[in-house]
């Protein structure tokens, strides 16, 4: 187990709301990039007019997508911003609601909003910074400290 | 996209803990209004004894009504409180979790908690507006910034 | 209903990042007691090769465990820590995607990280206190004042 402490950045809270047919991934990537944030908790609530979302396949070392083709609530959208090797990336999980209150969900891999999008973004401070790994086949956040085995 | 930069507010952070039998969604429209709670960010975490969650019917331009007629966890409740015309309303959505595992969520429209609701409600500043579309038949909430198209 | 105003403590915030087959009630647990946090608020995206989540039943006044025998995505992980009879206890639920979308999930009984957990730890002050409820079975958060009934 590894960790950090985190300070509020100064880029502070920003409420980021979509419209219609926007993607979630692209638009929180180039929000992050326009106003320099490299560290920050993402937390989401909305609805999309469909998803694909992702079960990461530990053979095929990268994500099998999983489509949901039907208007569905976000119950739940939930990750972070760090910085990969080209910049900040998003890393977002979602539960999604379907009409007969069905739920389903998975790593968020992309989306089309519909109507709307309500996601608050958590500046952090120090950035959080993202290591490749080739046995996993994904860069994870590799924090600075590492506590002693108990 | 539109988006806003967001500070805590003097309000700051409150936990709200529900009792057994109390209806989350008045408790907490009441409490913002008691608190003058104009904006916030909502998470919460308990068991409802049982609840209603909605889908967004496009056609009927409202929600359609899912009844959970049994006891389960509310494995997350995920928010925010912003100004409609008259005064502050929660927007909340549900992921509930049934005694075999199952999942089931929406919208929530209404619960009743048992035996325990535990809210944390993050203040933000300014206050979070809402404007009503009379095409989709929602009030969404409208930030003051707009990005330009890339 | 209960509440209580909080602050965020000197503890600030914590990401903890969890390696490969370790615990994370367990772990948590630790991290509690070693850094000095006596209430938080605690979110997480990441994965599991298994877990158990529990379902409270109400007769047995006891969770009823649920086993969930595959590799999952951490689709949310959401809760708290408080202060119990002998120290700080998470109080964590989570919703798990399954490879073929479905999910499931329940209270937090035990799981095994793989490959990653990213788990955010938002300290408050003043410590949230845990007082138990024998005719409940459990240990509830107590917060020091009471809304007045309407």
């Amino acid at each position: 187990m590894k960790w950090q402490q985190l300070e509020n950045g100064g880029g502070g809270t920003h409420l980021v709301v979509l419209d219609p047919d926007e993607e979630p991934v692209q638009v929180l990537t180039d929000f992050a990039r326009t106003h320099g944030i490299h560290g920050a908790q993402v937390t989401a609530v909305g609805a999309f007019a469909d998803a694909v979302v992702g079960w990461f396949d530990r053979e095929a070392r990268d994500y099998r997508p999983i489509p949901v083709r039907q208007q569905c609530e976000v119950l739940s959208l939930m990750g972070d911003i760090a910085e990969g090797e080209n910049g900040p990336v998003p890393h977002l999980h979602a539960v999604l609601g379907m009409a007969d209150g069905r739920t389903r969900g998975g790593h968020l891999l992309r989306a089309r909003v519909w109507p709307t999008l309500e996601v608050v973004i958590q500046s952090v401070e120090p950035p959080l910074a993202k290591v490749y790994h080739p046995d996993i086949g994904l860069a994870l956040i590799a924090p600075g400290r590492r506590e002693p085995a108990p």
